[in-house]
């Protein structure tokens, strides 16, 4: 391995923003400020195309209290994209990178940004350009895979476990069946963080359908009258990827224009028309039922207030380690490993590129119930120190 | 006026929930103990449900550490009701009035709950049974006449407004026309609190649509449309209850089924569809762009850890307050009145309940700027204090 050259670096933002991606932006900024091998940090704007146009701003002259301020500010400081580069935009993206004597690229997103990341490594090899690209992990849908978990799903699961704390109360004080849509195309984590809230026998969700597992509307229409009929109420979690044995998404088979972006993702999001449909088949089986749905939609990953510490700290963290490894290594992604024993910790590791990008990962089997309805404890077990302490709860004795 | 008779007292929740209302609660309780007027305290559970059917529990012997958990728990811990009662049923109520020796009752909840206590009041007094009953205001719509503001409209406010701070730098991060659509049925006051964490004079909201002003699709769409071509973005924030010329709803307008609660109002939230037709019309207009839309939905009355503390101290205040007036008069409404001068407070009066019940209050015109499409510094004047200091956000320099 070639030792590091001296140079400047550029951060990029990429996908989904979270409530802590600029707490990695940060990290970045503050250890390459003291590593010998950075003099310059540039920030581009809106990930790659930033890249390509040559739309930099200076980062490493930055006020310590404007990054302060940024770190805890939600979604992209610098701005995002959805764009995976051809051979051709690579190309034009090293005239910026020649002309600007940038060595290091960190570029923080998920799967789909570290396969951008990979693009770039392979194209800076092919083109002798002496490169070091890192990916820094975000996402809070917590599927990319080797991590134990990624930065930004511990804030988002906090988001959504009290969105359920407080539906929950308010479908217990006003009954009925009330259906939410949670953002998860593949992997159901953020959907199972639904559960996190639970303390009472009879509190809600008291179902929870993920992509993990075929989603079939005959037996959901019986699962929810089953509920009701024990509780007089019934709270739902659902995720917006849930699909049919074939593997076609209920939200596709009801969509009347499919809208795709760069990745070939279908857009699942910005809609309620998924929670509707499963309201209406609700309402067809029980007529005088109050039902309703809601649709978390965009607020999940940026609700401004609603941020996990321990989340901060770790996304703060792998930015920070992403310039350690910079000195030592070409290439890789940062992970997260969960430390053995009963208090959580998690420290950094480094893996390749590849591992990473591309693929997602989901929730495995122990953390979904045998009926493929519920979320189990083992889950929670997982998840809960991501989330951080929830809003107490309280309920009024004799009750 | 008849000397206060030494008795019982019930409470009752009614309405849609809001994350302060048993602040409320727990404030009754707290001054009825230190009442020389009051011996037990009963809470009525769902309401006038509770009275009809004699369902309640003993409050004032709860542990004082469950009190001061419940009250900063989401939605009614008592359970809530929309219902009206008749005059048969009204009279069924007062044979558990008279078995439990009540002669206080506090119903905490919006202008129908107002009308609930009228009933009640005329009941009795033509039923010559010696009952005071006063009415606590709550109400995340704040539409509530004669008081400055209503307990819960903060914090529902401040939950509007952090969700547009986050979703403004989304919509900025990865650019496009966002829609969110917010509760508020008659009255804009909650919708327009998604003005309140505009810092930058590229922040969203940048056009606000509220039910005091004719909705005009075409006059929408070109908004739209003038403001993505100066900004390359637009975050609209629309009221539910927004209405054509006719004064009829576009939800209504646009639902298949419309269903009526017991006070004939038609059912607005819960639902995903206006926001996804108002998508479809911009879509219409420019093909081309990215056009997502969110509905709140039922988080902006339950979401649990996102409470003003203003809002608290004051949803506490008016219970006790409730309390103290009963002692001295025989029904009314708790109101709050805010002191002239630079520094927000407010002391609370006692008005008829006749003043409060049924109406609705909607914003006045000065809140609303000429074109009918954006919120004024006068409300932001007003509603700041209420929400309470928003999560600070920073942006990064040259930007």
């Amino acid at each position: 391995m070639p030792a590091a050259a001296r140079g400047n670096a550029v951060i990029g933002q990429s996908g989904g923003p979270t409530v802590v991606i600029n707490e990695s932006l940060v990290g970045i900024v503050e250890a390459a400020r003291l590593s010998g091998a950075i003099d310059k940090v540039f920030g581009a704007l809106h990930g790659v195309s930033g890249l390509l146009d040559d739309r930099l701003i200076r980062l490493d002259d930055q006020p310590a209290a404007t990054l302060a301020t940024v770190a805890s500010t939600p979604a992209a400081a610098l701005g995002s994209v959805r764009r995976k580069p051809t051979r051709e935009e690579c190309l034009r993206m090293f005239a910026t990178l020649r002309k600007r004597d940038i060595r290091y690229i960190f570029y923080i997103g998920g799967n789909d940004s570290a396969e951008t990341a990979n693009i770039l490594l392979e194209c800076a090899r092919s083109e002798r350009y002496p490169l070091r690209v890192f990916h820094v992990p975000k996402t809070i849908d917590n599927d990319l895979r080797v991590t134990d978990h990624c930065p930004g799903y511990g804030s988002a699961a906090r988001f959504v476990a009290h969105a359920f704390v407080g539906d929950n109360l308010d479908n217990r004080s006003l009954k009925g069946i009330k259906i939410n849509v949670v953002m998860g195309r593949h992997a159901g984590f953020l959907t199972a963080a639904a559960v996190l809230g639970r303390q009472y026998p009879d509190d809600g969700p008291h179902l929870v359908y993920v992509p993990e597992r075929d989603f079939d509307e005959k037996r959901f229409v019986r699962d929810v009258a089953l509920v009701n009929d024990r509780l007089g109420r019934c709270l739902v979690a659902v995720s917006e990827g849930i699909h049919d044995r074939s593997g076609t998404t209920i939200a596709e088979s009801i969509a009347r224009r499919a809208e795709r972006d760069a990745h070939g993702n279908i857009q699942l999001s910005g809609s309620g028309a998924l929670g509707d449909h499963l309201a209406s088949l609700v309402k067809r089986a029980m007529p005088t039922a109050r039902v309703r749905a809601d649709t978390f939609g965009y607020l999940q990953r940026s609700f401004a207030g609603c941020i996990s510490e321990t989340d901060a700290h770790e996304a703060r963290l792998v930015g920070r380690a992403a310039v350690e490894y910079a000195a030592r290594a070409t290439s890789g992604t940062v992970v997260l490993r969960r430390s053995a024993g009963q208090r959580y910790r998690c420290t950094t590791a480094l893996v390749p590129l590849a591992r990473v990008a591309k693929h997602t990962r989901q929730m495995p089997a122990r953390f979904i119930n045998r009926e493929g309805n519920d979320i189990t404890a083992a889950f929670v077990a997982y998840a809960a120190p991501l989330a951080g302490k929830l809003h107490p709860v309280g309920r009024l004795r004799g009750l």
